[in-house]
């Protein structure tokens, strides 16, 4: 089978670190263009606009986009007009309604659409969707704490409206969540705390109800010094599971079943590969709905002025 | 072909302006049931709580759910359950999550579960859909202006976390811009006026973009006295589409094309039962995904304290 040609748009420190790595190991994709404004790569045809690359005698099957979800669904909309195959970085969208646009458009011209949600492919992932199963949830703990000056400096779009603020994190639990519990569940209330220099909240408290009536409690904290937490622990009728380290470490009552190297981005390009050879999609907006439910239903309390 | 057992759950002043009249004057339907905690009908089998119903000798073959949303959902699943087409009236949800929720729960059992915009049955709105499918959209312009003392006395719910404020009335208008114009639109930035003493906006203007480029701009507003307004314009290559007062009359270009007595929850009903009757299901989230992406993008900025 042919390579497939794909061209990377925005790169960025995520396109660095994590998507031409995973490119470069995996030998069913061929990067054959860079779409930057400002950036470029030794060796690939650089572009400053996808218009650009698409006007090009570059040939291209697949798009996969890492720009900020703002100025997304333009290009995405672009590049699936123009016959290619697409893959969109977390969140999918700047809205709800965009993605499903795209995901419409992307099926009437059979062509593949991946919604990506790469904290699903970590290690701990895939054992702890098989082992919940088959077994009764009583309730679940989602603790997502991290010290936003740690680990987004400088990032002052997060504070604004749309940047998300603490779901820009606590949105990878709520992509596991989604992945390994085997019922779907619902918000029923949230608190959300937002500086009062900022449109977006530092800290939120979700709860959700599971549904056979499970309690499903989610705490997303920015301001967490010391140990940082990614945790998700489920209840259930055969014991607790933990997901520890954003997902990539998987303990059952304490004892320690499954870790292994960060290979989040190489899950990713592989299963894109797997969509494009069966001219399938994965849309699953799932993760941004529950973020969009809880800035429709949840409750505003004014915080402390955020100083970085 | 026997009629519909039809039961419906909760008797406030939308049952008993809209739904009572409209099923009585459709001889399709059957009004086996009320449930309600408080009120009861004369004549009319009377229970407390769905679950009596469901656990009564009644026989019900769908349930027309008039409860506010946020309690929706749990009784939605509970009828779903029990083998009985479910009518919700709008929003159809507290959140986006659920809905999907029931729509996957109805399509797998077989049931009819319709989402209903009332707003969508206003006599110029099929017309102006049919007028506007061959045009060249330029622009739009929506503007839902009324005065919530007069419309919403004392409905301090709505005010509330989740209550949706002046959205409550603006996603009439959304259900009727989705339904009119030929291609989706997408916000790309929102403002939200909430007052000081309020978790909901008593304003808000939406900048939309339609999937050809073409800017539709809404304006929501609750403090609006003297002449209300509840109007879409439509600008197109043939000439200027209005439609005013809630949809109820449509205009081109200045001249009255076609107005009509109200007749929306007549519209409601006739649709229910074709889709009973053709075991179909009719579930549209896109006005409530609307007010969602808003509540996600938009920038808040803080109004006078409102007081009634």
């Amino acid at each position: 089978m042919s390579k497939i040609r794909l061209a990377l748009v925005g790169l960025g420190k995520i396109a660095r670190d994590q998507h031409l790595p995973a490119i470069a190991a995996d030998d069913r994709f061929e990067l054959v263009a860079i779409v930057s404004r400002n950036a470029d790569l030794e060796g690939v045809a650089h572009f400053t606009t996808l218009a650009d690359l698409l006007a090009s005698d570059v040939a291209v099957d697949a798009v996969s986009l890492c720009t900020p979800p703002q100025p997304r669904h333009p290009l995405a909309h672009l590049a699936l007009a123009a016959g290619k195959h697409v893959m969109l970085e977390k969140p999918p969208g700047a809205t709800l309604s965009e993605v499903e646009d795209l995901r419409l458009t992307a099926a009437a011209r059979g062509l593949t659409l991946q919604t990506t949600w790469h904290s699903r492919y970590a290690q701990g992932v895939a054992p702890a969707r098989a082992w919940l199963a088959d077994k009764a949830i009583k309730a679940v703990r989602i603790d997502w704490r991290e010290d936003v000056r740690v680990w987004h400096p400088g990032q002052t779009w997060i504070w604004e409206a749309g940047g998300l603020g603490v779901f820009d994190p606590g949105i990878n639990a709520l992509s596991i969540a989604t992945a390994i519990l085997p019922r779907p569940f619902f918000l029923t209330g949230a608190v959300l705390h937002v500086p009062e220099n900022c449109q977006s909240p530092i800290q939120a408290e979700l709860d959700f109800v599971d549904a056979a009536g499970a309690p499903v409690r989610a705490e997303f904290d920015f301001l967490q010094t010391g140990p940082q937490s990614w945790d998700i622990a489920v209840e259930t009728d055969a014991g607790v599971l933990k997901l520890s380290h954003g997902g990539a470490k998987l303990f059952i009552d304490g004892e320690l079943l499954h870790e292994g190297p960060d290979a989040e981005y190489a899950g990713l390009y592989d299963a894109f590969a797997r969509l494009v050879a069966d001219a399938a999609s994965d849309v699953d907006v799932s993760p941004l709905r529950h973020v969009a439910d809880a800035f429709l239903l949840g409750r505003r309390v004014v915080a402390p002025a955020f100083i970085e």
